[in-house]
């Protein structure tokens, strides 16, 4: 390994820099910080631009061995001092490694099941982020065959978002930055039946529809709930009952359950 | 309002010793912080010692409303400098109310309901505290009749975990430090049958149990699962599917998922 001695160093700038969002974007880079997500990343097949590694964390056998898969993708891994990763660390423990990788560039398409059992889940202006993470790692749980990303959610490609995915970042195919009416546009195309959350009269128990069909289920924003947009362009209306006296339901959790009742249906 | 003007003051001491759990087990009090939270636990009648409020708070029309309902039921109220308020607070944003209230004393026979429907929740040996607070939340939203926390589970006191309930905490009885033993004679004196999670072959796809029967379910440890000698006793044992390429579900997750099977398969 190449050894980055200095905290002027570009790369050791570069990694500091993508903890802002504006970075990010501008370089179409993201961080898949600690040994477990720097493996699925891998295993994904993820593009990778460089790596980084402490001299401690490379002592480790679990680390070593990840280390000569990167060697095999011919992914460059630079070494740096303990004080410097810390500094550049987005965690509260670092683990000593981390990989920088390039943004998903998949299509709107790639988010349809070829046999006709597409089940996409549409996330419509979300804002935590650890909420979204473990909502996208719940998604890949049940199989969903991809996620929509709407316009103003928050940036799947924070550091958070991508520990609580815990890898399933790299598993399904996540697009984002939607627009209402490419995605309405597209759903009807493909005909795919648009499931929205909606408290009103219309709105069904989510045990009573029909989730064996090709299904885009759209969970929206923590406070305002979903767009009055998606809402009105709504194939069905769904809710979740509620028997105590809880006022509602944590969004992450209202999506295990909607999530795992399309798995339900469609498990055989 | 009696004002409260030193930081060396009685209650302020209490209140900032309450952060750590050998002092809320020793004084057997715990906070409330925020107004909601507040509200939730007057609202449900719990025992409360005393409330702070800083005079910026006293302003907001919510607050005093609030403060009226405390004057009806004779619980005190101290009015604290803003300054002392915020290093007593347990929140990164105060919003300048807490009470301090008596843990509660439910007995175990409490999480029974009456008409032979008992869906009892039982956490064992859960360490986060933000799992166990939203875990609490949604065991309140599907109805269930009580919660029993193992011994070695995080404390359901702590401020973290009570926020996170969003106020379930004072919704259904919630009973603590119950041991093994105890609980299985609990369980088979009152026919109720014992669900666990659990990863071996005689588990069953959580769908394909009998949730209309009185029923406690087990969540287990967040990295060992439910104890050896509670899945030795559990009449069946369960598992959640996984379609993807997920390892495994946020605990959190897990509850909502089984919880909600309890709400489909009982709901009218």
């Amino acid at each position: 390994m190449d050894v980055i001695a200095s905290s002027a160093n570009k790369k050791i700038k570069l990694v500091a820099s993508l903890k802002q969002k504006k970075h990010r974007d501008a370089e179409r880079l993201f961080i898949a910080e600690g040994i477990r997500l720097a493996e699925a990343a891998v295993e994904a097949n993820w593009p990778c631009r460089f790596g980084l590694c402490t001299g401690t964390a490379a002592k480790n056998e679990r680390v070593q061995m990840f280390l000569q898969q990167l060697e095999a993708r011919q992914c460059p891994v630079y070494e740096v001092p303990e004080d410097i990763y810390n500094k550049i660390s987005d965690t509260q423990q670092p683990q000593g490694v981390l990989l920088v990788l390039e943004n998903g560039s998949s299509s709107l398409s790639s988010v349809i099941s070829g046999a006709g059992a597409s089940f996409i889940l549409v996330l419509d202006q979300l804002q935590d982020p650890g909420n979204v993470g473990t909502i996208i790692r719940t998604a890949d749980a049940v199989g969903c065959s991809g996620i929509i990303v709407m316009e103003n959610s928050a940036d799947i490609y924070a550091g958070k978002t991508v520990r609580a995915t815990m890898g399933s970042l790299f598993h399904l195919p996540v697009v984002t930055g939607i627009g209402q009416e490419e995605l309405i546009d597209f759903l009807a195309q493909h005909k795919i039946s648009l499931l929205a959350t909606a408290l009103d009269a219309q709105a069904q128990p989510y045990f009573s529809l029909d989730f064996t069909v090709p299904v885009a289920l759209v969970l929206g924003n923590e406070g305002a709930g979903v767009s009055p947009e998606l809402l009105d362009k709504a194939d069905q209306k769904v809710f979740i009952p509620m028997a105590g006296r809880s006022e509602s339901l944590n969004v992450a959790t209202a999506a295990a359950v909607l999530l795992y009742e399309g798995l339900r249906q469609r498990y055989k």
